[in-house]
């Protein structure tokens, strides 16, 4: 018996990085953080405290800010890319790296009726994501986002569920459903290389609107039923995306009991709760899938 | 000498409160978050444990509640109002009640290309606010927002500035200028009481407006002109305003040095900073406001 | 009429601060969040963007990082009244500095059984603070704490409330109270300079000890008489300190009715929730303390 | 090619659960944040919106209350157990269940000069982790920590280390280190199911003990290297643990330049940055180790 080295990876996390671009008196503006992760011959560096192949996190930001000056950033997926295919390619001992993206959207201020140039409001607190795996595997993109928080004041039931001993929930045909949902959904190459031409920022706009096109239109029986919804239709209509996985907390809204006030409350007032909450998950694939290799692998972290 | 308990407050903090009007198909919705304050005669609560004058925390929520689904939530500050002056009137030792709002903002999904009925999607991360106070000096009414997040990427300077012996700083003629703001407005009532027809939700849009429209067309020599333009601009645009507070981070975006790698820099790539930021903060007024009374008092807290 | 800038102020927020003492092979840190606003004559920055008498808030973060060197921070309140003074003595416009303080405490690692000379943990959620000020009405200096999350499981009633329409609550004898204090008291200097000898330190633990103490030995009719006793138990036994403000967010621990399921419970199992909370703030002072000037004054600022 | 259902789980989470012991007048205390998560044959709730097979979330927190109140709570570890078989043998479309608890210390409060019996003060921000799985496969416990913030003033160089195109920066041979570590261990059984006896808390709390020693004692020469040591040492020392994964930020002490100002800065005073920082994980395990099955599957998550 030995112990011994299993996996590990090691990056630098969280760099905030703002690219104007300013070629016209109309500026664009893409705000990202950027976690940027390499794994390979690293060994050494824990057994051994031997550096001499160990790229520093610092080396990777510059990088990161150095790639946006030179090459702009298309889309999360395209900068992410960018970085990934480098690191794999010119950094001898990087075998794998994932580059993870989140971005953060601006809207531009309405200025006394018009659009304004160089002027932005963040908009909130929904956050796009994108995560890029490159290694002996392939390529790998996984788009998507979190923190789009969503709410229906009715067309929502749940009811006829199973009852155990420790059951009291009364059942429902009319409560608030709301969550705050997470997806990610994988792209399919054709092959082992994503071509350039992917139009990134249409696909995330389509899905996006699927997702809210879904919650909102179908008559729910569960928060479960939903999801399932909402992951078909994406697919079905976005034949480059081979799955997508959703993380739906149940955000209860409890209805208030107002009769010990001589009211009643037919679906009117509400309290938001914060804890605990339900925590329901789903991925929708297609059965002939390419393998998803290294998409998912967030490495040897622990969730 | 005697010790001697001073001031003292007590209510009931971050009721989560959602009010769905449904008596059309198409809902309506307001989202808030409501803290109650108690100022009285309490003092033999703390002094002996005496609770015969303490109205329950509990009671402060359930009655907001119950006047969501009595009345209804016109605005926050109607909503503030009639919990405020409820206590004051009905509670007997009360003698000051102050009631703290949040409104959370959502907006209706596009739903195939229509505005859904009952979904909706939240808004962010800018948050509305509402604080009322009623007590024996009148009536008093401040509205305003928070993390309303703003950024200039051009148009701002920052030069001729004072130098000290720790000054390194170099001057700027362009940079990038952003802020999480929060404003607080003061309603300037003719008389002790405010009347039922201010438009609190029109005013809202409208400051809202004016703030982002100065932020934007500003050419700021720095935040403190920014601030100062904004709240002027309001208060001439709102005659029935006494008074504005701003107060602002400044969120500083450092442009990366790129000269070892071979790159220039002009404007394009910048690091978000989080810590530390600059906070700059300023009140306007008018020189003949009607005195402010306990409008802005937060009470025996400690900020 | 002339709408008109009234108060304002400007500073760096949150320089985070670590001092590493190194003379001895056996360490020792302090670990602050540096807060530094100035008060005065910068009216002409904000009407007219001129910055000839400001000092950047970037001087004043490297002012409190070569302070840290030269001078060492003995406690944060030395710290605060170094830094203070130096910007009203030294800074041609400022009239007024406030700094602001939080201590991040941290221990000695346990090292295989002896404490080790280089390596700390740290301790927490609990923050040490200092706020001093120094103007034209002399210094001051309010220390403190926050964040000391205290527990009673048995102790505790609150019962013979006033009940109103809206109240539904119960009564208790014995029920769990907890809290997360915020508490602040303010030293009463003979004169306008506080003297170099004050042992900050020793000051701040002993108040803490008396704060616990009382916090968990008094049978508590209420939260209100928690901190009435808290709060002049401090001052009678610190004749140095003139006034003492708490506030003490109710976090409630409900206890669970298990009766549907065929169980009792005896004040043994308990759901500890996040919001809405009681908030009781009182504030203990002698009513011959001499007066607070400025001591509590955060500025223009919106709380 | 088809559409189809993959993965899927739910669950309630973070049920916050306070269980007080108290039959003797010294009162016990453990405080959980617990959460449960079922996998099984849902895929009606999903495809037809069936909720006959579903235990609400609602119930699943309900046991969790029930079983601290007849069963106690004897640790994490024991009650995610309890937990976790109860679904699978009891509630039948369950085949498999994982809980998540977290465990938040508190200290007995020092009234005086001794231990009180019934009052507490949180510990923190340290917490404690345990996952517990039960399915098909056997039982599963991966115990850990989280949180827990640890720095060395000297003792940690970084030099040596491979350059790039992209690298600036200096070697040092003193440095800070400092991290918030996550460590999760997985308990090895000798079969399927874990025995009672196990000492959960001792295990934990020399586990703890481990890597703060190994942090404290090794001269390091790179954060991974410090991994590497707590890992070793922690399998060498405990037999029963099959596996340990470390996740690591290095929370980033950069040294202030104060040559500007005059002085110079030996190691003495700090900028302590929150973001961009390092991020080093790594796992240690036995080659002989027993498969590890489910024990680290979150689920459908996406991390």
């Amino acid at each position: 018996m030995a112990i011994v080295l299993a996996d590990h990876q090691y990056g630098k996390a969280e760099c905030r990085l703002v690219r104007v671009v300013r070629d016209e008196p109309r500026h664009e503006l893409r705000d990202l953080t950027v976690t940027t992760t390499l794994r390979g011959a690293f060994d050494a560096a824990y057994l051994d405290g031997d550096q001499s192949g160990v790229l520093p996190t610092d080396s990777q930001k510059n990088t990161a800010y150095a790639f946006a000056r030179a090459s702009g950033v298309g889309s999360p997926e395209q900068f992410g890319l960018a970085l990934a295919r480098h690191f794999v390619a010119d950094v001898a001992p990087v075998s794998g790296a994932r580059v993870e993206i989140e971005e953060h959207a601006w809207d531009r201020v309405d200025a006394g009726g018009t659009e304004h140039d160089h002027t932005w409001v963040r908009r909130g607190p929904e956050v796009r994501t994108a995560a890029v795996t490159v290694d002996a595997d392939g390529e790998h993109v996984v788009s998507g986002l979190k923190d789009l928080v969503v709410l229906k004041s009715t067309g929502s039931e749940f009811a006829g569920f199973l009852r155990d001993a420790y059951t009291t929930l009364p059942e429902t045909h009319d409560r608030v459903m709301a969550t705050s949902l997470v997806a990610r959904w994988r792209y399919a190459g054709a092959g082992r290389t994503v071509p350039d031409d992917v139009p990134w920022d249409a696909v995330h706009a389509s899905v996006r609107a699927v997702l809210l096109r879904e919650f909102a239109t179908l008559h729910s029986l569960a928060l479960q039923q939903t999801l399932w919804h909402m992951g078909r239709a994406v697919l079905d209509e976005h034949p480059a995306l081979a799955e997508i996985r959703l993380v739906a907390p149940n955000k209860h809204h409890l209805l208030v009991d107002l009769e010990p006030f001589g009211l009643d409350n037919p679906g009117e007032v509400f309290v938001a709760t914060d804890r605990p909450y339900g925590l329901i998950q789903a991925t929708v694939t297609r059965d002939d899938a390419p393998d998803a290799g290294s998409a998912w692998d967030t490495g040897a972290g622990l969730a």
